[in-house]
């Protein structure tokens, strides 16, 4: 019986190590995972006793809007004001299941098969894997350390003259480097897409978590650019997953433009109902001082993390690496000591065997380079990226 | 700024309802709603315990396995051999969110675009529109009354002739009629679909909602042919949402054949990371005795209110009714009683707005004759079925 070619997108290698981690561990090995994108912390702990209290005080648990519930779709709005100054209709806010759901619907509704859509390599997987399999074509920009990982207008225009694109995908910060656009950058890119036709979705999940604004202000630690304050053509997509750490909750968000809230409301109703429903409730908490407030606690852990990595690279020969403003990895170049390994994913698999330390070979993120990189997640907190570099040390030999 | 062309799929008309009796609430009217598919009991008080347990003790709430919970994928394994007798490998138990997780990754694994998928006519909106947004060419297949609104083998030869087929969408019982096909029919349909390299997705999710067998055996009361009895070629489709009432919390599952495994979990692990892992934690609390026992006292309850429709019927003048066999819909054509209106929209929107009372139009489930029919949900219960039917035929005149 015949299967679909559009769907031999390759696993999501980060899972592969995942499933690893858990058997060795299942075998009673002590393993140190720095290979997922999951805060430790977990979810805020208003969030928890909100969620835990609506599956037990008779709150209805049946579907809510496709869009999701009014009063979180209002709260979201209101976290916009807060923590952007941006003034945006709840209309335009689309709750969706995780990030993922949003980027599913993005896709479905701005762009027909055969569509052109850029994006920068290295990159998040699931973005070229989701648009391939919805028969999208997937144009590559080579993004090194000397761009910050990050595309340009000048890649744009070239792209985009050899022929139309119908869109782009940006991320900052960036999955897996951690780099983000310079300052006023994202707006010059926004304004590029608004001017060309090509619509913008901006991955903006890991805002709040940034390493330039850690002190001060009330939104201390928010930081990153939102490309709605240049244009809103686009989509802004975001999540509860990462500042918030509600990671297997599957709660994100979608700022939808104002042509597409019809189209994306009934695609919604038909692909997915609505967002989960009890998360959708205890998210209502996630917008409290308490809640942010855990959320700066564990940025605080994420820098430090961050701090004892950049301190070793020169030790550990990891080169290449951008350091990171924001999210909680590290993407680095370990040709200079792959050794006897043919490539990261043979290093990878080697260290995890012999010193029970978990990382993400870079072919997830970068088909023609990824063979040498890797990356490194700082969300285990210090204590474990310190053990772990410790044996990464002696795994190398240095 | 262009918009995807596949994307404009109709809205789903019940989430259309939805909001005008929410609306109609929010004004302080008393609706009663007979539109959605929603058991009015709500999740097994079990699971409901455990998913508050599991938020405040500490379980990790990170990313499961882009399948599923271990745990949770081998009850569901048990499932099949408590219910059915069958013998199934986890291995093949996909976890989705909700069973419209399910769908998007069997369409999406199985079916190319311009692929030819047929269904029967009156549906669940939902294929249709899965189907469109992906590009699929949907072939409706026209099943009256006198049919059971089932497909036959002969209707498939016949569309199967023009072209091939590359799939079937089936579901017994059906929505929106609750018709189940005769003993033997899904395994005749099931075995022409291995026979003509045709890929089957039964619809099984109103398993466990039947009629007939309600007293006598442990498993008394789930009923329903299993399509994998006969034949694993296709994709079985079930959910935690109606016979367990666990709607909002998105939580389904797939049975998927072994071809097809690898790449379904490449696609959700892309397109989805995984389901909500609260509500698989929660879940495995839905194969208690005390679950399946809370899940029978829910059954008793629409079988109650089923016959108070179909005691009505005669008096409500309302036709080509083919009497439910299982989940909680009556589906009826009201031609006789349209009076002044043009059409079922136009009854359904005078009848919520004279009445209190919300009605699906059947526009959702047939595009051709379902400007006449109406679907009514026996979710609510006895007692507000009793005072809908008072109403409807005081606004009948009857």
């Amino acid at each position: 019986m015949k299967s679909a070619t559009r769907a031999q997108v390759p696993p999501f290698e980060v899972m592969t190590v995942l499933h690893k981690v858990s058997e060795l561990r299942a075998q009673g090995r002590e393993v140190i995972s720095l290979c997922a994108g999951e805060p430790a912390s977990g979810a805020p702990s208003g969030v928890r006793r909100r969620g835990a209290e609506v599956l037990t005080d008779g709150t209805p648990m049946g579907y809510s809007q496709a869009l999701g519930l009014t009063e979180l779709r209002q709260a979201i709005a209101g976290h916009y004001q807060r923590s952007y100054g941006l003034d945006i209709g709840y209309g335009n806010v689309a709750i969706t299941t995780g990030s993922s759901g949003a980027f599913l619907l993005a896709f479905l509704s701005a762009f027909d098969a055969g569509d052109r859509v850029a994006l920068a390599r290295p990159g998040y997987p699931a973005y070229k894997n989701i648009l391939t399999s919805l028969d999208l074509h997937v144009v590559e920009l080579d993004c090194g350390p000397e761009q910050r990982f990050q595309p340009t207008v000048e890649q744009l225009e070239e792209a985009h003259k050899s022929m139309p694109l119908a869109g782009l995908v940006v991320a900052s910060p960036a999955n897996p480097t951690g780099t983000m656009f310079a300052p006023g950058q994202l707006a010059e890119i926004a304004q590029w897409c608004a001017d060309n036709g090509v619509r913008l979705v901006s991955d903006e999940i890991y805002h709040g978590i940034t390493f330039g604004q850690q002190a001060g202000e009330e939104t201390a630690g928010w930081g990153g650019d939102c490309s709605w304050a240049t244009d809103r053509s686009g989509f802004v997509v975001s999540s509860f997953s990462k500042f918030w750490g509600m990671t297997g909750w599957r709660l994100g968000w979608a700022l939808v433009p104002s042509d597409l809230v019809a189209t994306v409301d009934a695609l919604a109703g038909n692909l997915a109902l609505c967002p989960p429903v009890p998360a959708q409730h205890a998210a209502l908490e996630a917008f409290s001082e308490e809640s942010y407030a855990e959320g700066r606690v564990a940025l605080a852990e994420y820098a430090e993390a961050r701090t004892v990595v950049l301190d070793h690279l020169d030790e550990l020969g990891w080169v290449d690496v951008a350091p990171a403003d924001g999210a909680f990895y590290v993407y680095a170049r370990i040709t200079p000591v792959l050794g006897e390994y043919a490539d990261s994913r043979a290093w990878s698999d080697a260290l995890l065997e012999a010193e029970g330390v978990a990382v993400t070979p870079g072919v997830d993120f970068d088909a023609v380079h990824g063979d040498q990189t890797i990356r490194i997640s700082l969300a285990a907190g210090k204590a474990a990226i310190t053990e772990a570099i410790r044996r990464v040390l002696r795994f190398q030999g240095t």
